[in-house]
C-alpha cells in the first residue's frame, strides 16, 4: 500500500511495484556479474550480457541452465550459468586486480571495442520510420503499464520500422541485454544479415557509451533513444558505422550522425 | 553538429554534449571498480562509492589522489586512488570468483546489509518541503541545463528542505555517490546527526535497491526520487527506517513508507 499526495489530497491505494532481484550471471562456471534486474528472459539476459561484453570470444552457447539440480527446491532462479563447453576465453578478473597501465580512458575504451568489432556497414536510414517503432513498442510495455518504473529496449527493421522484438526491465542494460540474448539463441546475430533485414536497436533511456557498445556488438546499424547521447556514445556510434538519434519522442528526433541523409524532410 | 528533425523540417546546430569517461577506483592500490562517469568531483566520487559500498570498514580516509607523479603530463585523470593507509579491509574479488552459495536473493542481499548498517531513527517527515528541495536543485542543475543528459543528487534539511549540496553526472549512482562522498570528506556523515540537521537525499530518477543503500550508508532518514521506487527498495527503506517517497514532482508525491505521517495534507 502506498499514498499518493496531490495539492494537499491524500489517497491510499495498492501499489504494483517493479521487481528487483539480484541475478549471478555465470560463464562456464566463472562468475562474470552480478545485475539487479527484473525476473523474467533470465536466460536471454545472461547470454547477451555476455555476447555484449564480448565475453563469448566467438564460441557458440551450447546451454544455458539456473544453478542447482532441477528440482523446485534445490534450484536458484538467481543464478544462470551460461556453457560454452569450455570454448569461451576465461573472464579476467576486474576487481582487485590493478591494470599495470594507468586506466583507460575513452579513447583507449573506443580502442579496445574497435580491435574486437568490425565496423559495420553503414545504411541509410528514414528515420520517419521511428513513430511506427515507438507505437508499436508502447503497445508492447506491459511492465511500464502496471508499474511505471521500467526501462524498454526493442529491435526494429530500419526498412519499414517494424518491431520484431521487446523487452522491458527495470535497467535499460538488462533490457537491451535481454533483446541481444533473445536474437543471438535465435541465430539472428549479427542483426545486420542484408539491406532489406538491417536491425535498428530502440531504447528507452539514453544513448551512453555502453548502449552504443551494446549495439555493435550486436550488429545493429542504427541506435534511437528517447533521451541524450553522451559525446563518447557519438564518436563510437561513428567509429561502428551506426546512425545515432536521441530524444526520439514526440515526432522530434536529434540526429548525432549521418547527417547528410538526414537532412531529408520526414514525410 | 547535429542535426534536429521536427514535423519534417530540420536544423543543423552544435551539441552541448555530455561527456562520458571512463574512471577507475581504487582502495589502497586494490581495482575496486571502474565506472563511466562524467569528468568533476571525482575525488568525491570514489570516496562516497567506497563508503556506500561498505569498503572503508569504518577506517578513516586519509588521502584521494590521481594516479601519476602529479605533472600534468604523467599524472592520468581518469584512476583516483582512495587511502586509508591500509586499515580499509582488503577488498574481496567479486569477478572470476564463483560464490559457494548460489548466488543471493533479494532477501539475503539485504540481510547483509542489516548486518553491516544500524537502523536509522525514524524521523517524521512533511513531504511539504518536497517543492522547496525541487526549486533549489533546478537551479543549481547547470549540467541538465546545457545537456539535457544528466542525473542528479542532492542532500537536503528534512526540517525545511534547505539544499545544502548538488552534484551532476551522467549516472545517477555517481551523482548520489558524489554528494556522500563530498559530506564523507566534510565530517558530515553519518547525514543524521541530530534532529534538527536530520538529512533527506533527492534523487533524480528511480528509487532502486542501489539508491536506498547508499542512502541508508549515508546515514540520511529520507530518500525522494523523482520516478518510481521498486519493491526491493521499499522492503529496504522499511528496514532501515528511511522515509521513501516517489514520484516527487509537479505538485505530487507517493509515500512507500512511513504512511501515517504522510496522512497530514501538504499545506
Amino acid at each position: 500500500m502506498s499514498v499518493r499526495v496531490h495539492d494537499g489530497a491524500s489517497r491510499r491505494g495498492p501499489d504494483s511495484l517493479i521487481v528487483e532481484e539480484p541475478m549471478e550471471i555465470r560463464l562456464d562456471d566463472h562468475l562474470v556479474t552480478t545485475t539487479m534486474r527484473t525476473p523474467g528472459h533470465d536466460f536471454e539476459l545472461a547470454v547477451g550480457f555476455c555476447h555484449s561484453e564480448g565475453l563469448l570470444g566467438g564460441a557458440a552457447v551450447s546451454g544455458v541452465r539456473y544453478c542447482g539440480t532441477g528440482s523446485a527446491v534445490t534450484t536458484h532462479f538467481n543464478v544462470v550459468s551460461v556453457s560454452t563447453g569450455g570454448w569461451a576465453p576465461e573472464p579476467t578478473a576486474r576487481i582487485g586486480t590493478t591494470a599495470s597501465s594507468c586506466g583507460l580512458c575513452g579513447s583507449e575504451t573506443l580502442d579496445r571495442l574497435t580491435d574486437r568489432l568490425d565496423q559495420l556497414r553503414a545504411v541509410t536510414v528514414d528515420w520517419s520510420v521511428l513513430d511506427r517503432v515507438v507505437g508499436q513498442v508502447g503497445e508492447k510495455q506491459d511492465l511500464f503499464a502496471t508499474t511505471g518504473a521500467s526501462h524498454a529496449a526493442a529491435a526494429f527493421r530500419v526498412a519499414d520500422g517494424e518491431v520484431v522484438l521487446v523487452r522491458e526491465d527495470i535497467g535499460r542494460h538488462n533490457a537491451v541485454d535481454k533483446v541481444v540474448g533473445r536474437m543471438l539463441l535465435d541465430g539472428a546475430l549479427p542483426a545486420m544479415v542484408a539491406g532489406a533485414d538491417a536491425m535498428g536497436l530502440w531504447v528507452s533511456g539514453r544513448a551512453s557509451f555502453e548502449m552504443v557498445q551494446k549495439a555493435w556488438a550486436g550488429g545493429f546499424v542504427a541506435l534511437a533513444s528517447v533521451s541524450a547521447a553522451s559525446a563518447l556514445a557519438v564518436e563510437t556510434a561513428e567509429r561502428a558505422g551506426i546512425a545515432l538519434a536521441g530524444f526520439a519522442r514526440d515526432g522530434k528526433v536529434t540526429l548525432y550522425t549521418d547527417a547528410d541523409e538526414a537532412e531529408r524532410p520526414r514525410t
